[in-house]
């Protein structure tokens, strides 16, 4: 396995890119159906195939396959951890290329917003007797900050095994800023490791905005 | 060998970037000293070691090292092949990456331009009796065209052997307009072929102009 382009990374010095027809475009549609699973890699969302979730970048189109959240980030900016992070998976499905987006979410008492998923895994892990019913049907919008349009770009790796390097990387620079008094209830659920960072190598990373 | 950053490549839908303090800056100083060589790899001049003789990238100091010529071009600039082009490797004395400035030359009958190598390589390769002296005074400043400041940027490889993948790209996107008589005497020594194209993969190919 190489291990030339691995993520996470440290986002710092970006160059500063204008990605004109390249960019991301965000296509996800309000209703998700998916299935909560809770394994060795922690708390996840697997999304039903459905064409009319995906995003499109670097002019390709990429189908939503699956959530999942840590805690602390694995991504850090100019060396900072952040509180928790979500990765959004998507794949290609003609090379199977995957591309992620990376949501920095920062809990705040002066934020009441719950996205729907929340309550949803709640539910499913604080059943005590017999099975938790793991269908959900969730809206992946709920998840994304005001502004989206702002963002870090790099190729790397998946953060855990096979550590593939196939991966189209998109980290939203805003935090997406939630209800704090809902989120400390998930946090405990949610805990995944963070892989260490690794070097850049011969790679730019990019962003479309200026520090 | 990893095959994966092969140069070249075509240079083709760059990403618009602003380098920013990673931008090339280039302190070549007007009289090099060198040797011009006629080996396996054509007609070469090697520079010999000058602390005043470097280019800054990525804030990275790169020294003169050598001197080489390709007709036609190796690069292509969306898909097209061009006339000449000059390689000037530079090194990094720490740990040995390079960093290669690729110049287009196009000869035109309109210029009155020849560089004072020019001159210096014909009187080499014409003396017919006893040794050629290789020895040169030059100045590589002569090989830039008029407007340095635009380039693509891209990470890749040596483009004869070993194929090292260790090179930094900058190959400017005006081609150095010289006098095409004088250089047309030349070009039949010049000759050494172009290796073929690579793909991409997971590299961005950036440019700090609009196209």
């Amino acid at each position: 396995m190489s291990l030339s382009q691995q993520s996470p990374i440290d986002l710092s010095n970006p160059v500063v890119a204008n990605f004109g027809k390249n960019k991301l475009a965000i296509k996800w549609k309000k209703t998700a159906k998916g299935t909560i699973v809770n394994d060795e890699h922690g708390v996840h969302v697997e999304f039903e195939p459905d064409e009319r979730q995906f995003i499109k970048l670097d002019q390709k189109q990429f189908q939503l396959v699956q959530f999942h959240f840590h805690h602390p980030s694995e991504h850090r900016v100019d060396g900072v951890q952040q509180t928790m992070e979500l990765h959004v998976v998507h794949q290609n499905t003609e090379d199977g290329s995957r591309a992620v987006i990376g949501v920095f979410i920062e809990p705040t008492s002066k934020s009441k917003l719950v996205p729907s998923l929340i309550p949803e895994l709640k539910r499913f892990l604080e059943v005590k007797d017999g099975e938790p019913d793991p269908n959900i049907s969730t809206n992946p919008l709920e998840w994304l900050p005001e502004d989206m349009k702002k963002y870090y770009r790099y190729e790397g790796s998946l953060t855990t095994p096979e550590y593939d390097e196939n991966v189209s990387w998109v980290v939203l620079r805003e935090p997406s800023k939630l209800s704090k008094k809902e989120l400390m209830k998930l946090i405990p659920f949610l805990q995944h490791p963070a892989r260490e960072t690794y070097p850049l190598n011969r790679r730019f990373v990019l962003a479309n905005f200026k520090q």
